[in-house]
């Protein structure tokens, strides 16, 4: 089926939504309603306790439609909510998807969208159960409410870590800023969107099995995901937890494509892994006795590495880097602030 | 405090926002982490099914800044979201507000608006628990998730009413749009902003105590709120429940206030009822021995006057009005689209 949404109208295309969320989605347990009234709703489960979060992104502000499918959309969107319920140690269960659109835009496009929406949220065992459809005046944007379920008490917050845990992060931070930097120069090259640091720019992986896993564990003290770049969202953590933090220049997993990119790009590594960044790794606080356990218990959820980094210190020492040679260096800490930015 | 967003930043406007609704807010039982983390939590009631909708506001699509003030502009997009908890016969309790503003909004706009969410959601025992906050492109929008709880079992759906029930609706549908046509006459008099049209646009009103009180009593067969207007919606109730409608021309509840509206825009009161409008009020179908009991129950609700409007029939006669002389009249019950508007 083909069209535009003026063409076939809001409700034509919420019948073929609830169609192919129907056809290619899964059912979680406990949805006792679905697409198609006035709400939607679901059954809690006893001993456990509901997450909610919401992220919403918007067109040429969060994403460049020329440099990316409708599909690796719709995955980067869920992406970015799953992340944030694994960061608490939770399962996601229920999506609700609510769109701005251009009266334009394909129907096929759409379709590919929620494709990408289901590719992530369906091996985790979620559905969307609901939503909403608005046609947008300038940009489009997509806001995803995804609600999950994490055993009473469990949650792992940002504000507990204690003075001297250690300081843990999964992945290699700033390898989806790397991409963006690529994908925005000007002479691009043959292989472009293949490029393993665009593809992270493009399709971000989250770390909801692992953070789940750590979180079950007991072993971690607090746990944020990256979605402000790894010091802005080590910040949160300094700032909710009232500490500061030090972190080692030559433990933080710089990889070898992104020392690549940095001397193409002219810029400093560190930084790179440091600043703004949509990786979506997760940052972990610990006793220093139990970082070797959480650093092998996501090795057996994914077998993705986990570098320890640095401690978490007395708040007045603030946030710091100690270099190589041993110099310290403060660090700004607070993270990707979109209104702070200056205007194209 | 003043300054624009620009000038104090995404997280510096969250803290504001979070103080805002600690000291003004309400927080109903349950919350177990509020704004702050990944995401917030709260604990499901055993014997209760979880509600959960969303809808979005777009600047200059669904509602005018000039028009319309940051607290009314709150008030507004909350109650369109209680209204369909309401709806489904059930509380609101958790709100979710996700934000697209622009760079130069002032954060004294910001709080009022929040300051209307607030004031219509503290009242039904609700608190906003958690959102999100980007720089909108083009236009600003409010998107608002609400979760609800309902009794096990007891949500009132939209696809369960049967032929030969009566149907009945709260307040006076149409009033709103005709309080938005006054508002965008060429020539505005004097007081325009206080008329009790434009109030009713500007200000509408949700039905939730009087839907919850319905539901609890089992006597509705199906409900449904009227924001996609009166024929619309019953265009949803005949479309889910595989039937078709007949309304009484003559028993159509048309207040003075409309009658006026209509004399002075040279419209048909009747097309105004039954046309797109954000009124919010609530259509209801039950056995017709049951109409008085369930009027009698929004009359202790809240005192809102509910007229028995016509009945549903068979799915072969569709949807029609039976005019004063008894002429039957097909009429359309898509609702407003905004994807088939021409463009402007």
């Amino acid at each position: 089926m083909s069209g535009t949404l003026t063409s076939i109208g809001e409700f034509g295309l919420i019948d073929q939504i609830r169609r192919l969320i129907e056809k290619e989605g899964t059912c979680p347990p406990g949805v006792r309603l679905g697409i198609g009234d006035d709400a939607a709703s679901f059954q809690g489960r006893a001993g456990y306790e509901i997450l909610v979060t919401c992220d919403c992104i918007v067109e040429g502000r969060h994403y460049l439609p020329e440099h990316i499918s409708a599909f690796d959309l719709g995955r980067r969107t869920m992406t970015l909510n799953i992340s944030d319920i694994g960061a608490m140690g939770g399962r996601p269960l229920y999506a609700l998807v609510s769109l701005g659109l251009k009266g334009g835009t394909e129907v096929s496009y759409i379709k590919d969208l929620y494709r990408g929406f289901l590719y992530e949220l369906s091996p985790m065992g979620g559905a969307i159960i609901g939503g909403n459809l608005t046609k947008a005046v300038g940009a489009s944007f997509i806001d995803i409410t995804l609600i999950g379920e994490v055993e009473e008490g469990r949650a792992t917050r940002r504000s507990a870590a204690q003075a001297g845990d250690a300081i843990l992060v999964t992945g290699y931070p700033g390898e989806s800023a790397a991409g963006l930097s690529l994908l925005l120069q000007k002479e691009p090259f043959e292989g472009l969107y293949d490029h393993p640091l665009v593809r992270r720019y493009t399709t971000p992986t989250h770390r909801a099995r692992e953070g789940r896993a750590i979180s079950l564990s007991g072993f971690a003290t607090a746990m944020i995901d990256t979605s402000d770049g790894f010091s802005g969202d080590l910040g949160h953590i300094c700032e909710g937890s009232c500490l500061g933090a030090e972190l080692y220049e030559d433990k933080l997993p710089i990889s070898e494509a992104l020392k690549e990119a940095a001397r193409k790009l002219k810029r400093d590594p560190v930084e790179m892994v440091l600043g703004e960044s949509d990786d979506y790794e997760l940052i972990i606080t610990c006793l220093p006795e139990n970082s070797e356990r959480i650093r092998s218990i996501a090795a057996k959820a994914s077998g993705v590495p986990i570098h320890e980094v640095g401690k978490m210190i007395v708040p007045t020492d603030g946030m710091r880097i100690r270099k190589t040679g041993g110099t310290l260096i403060p660090i700004e800490g607070r993270g990707w602030d979109h209104f702070m930015q200056k205007e194209e």
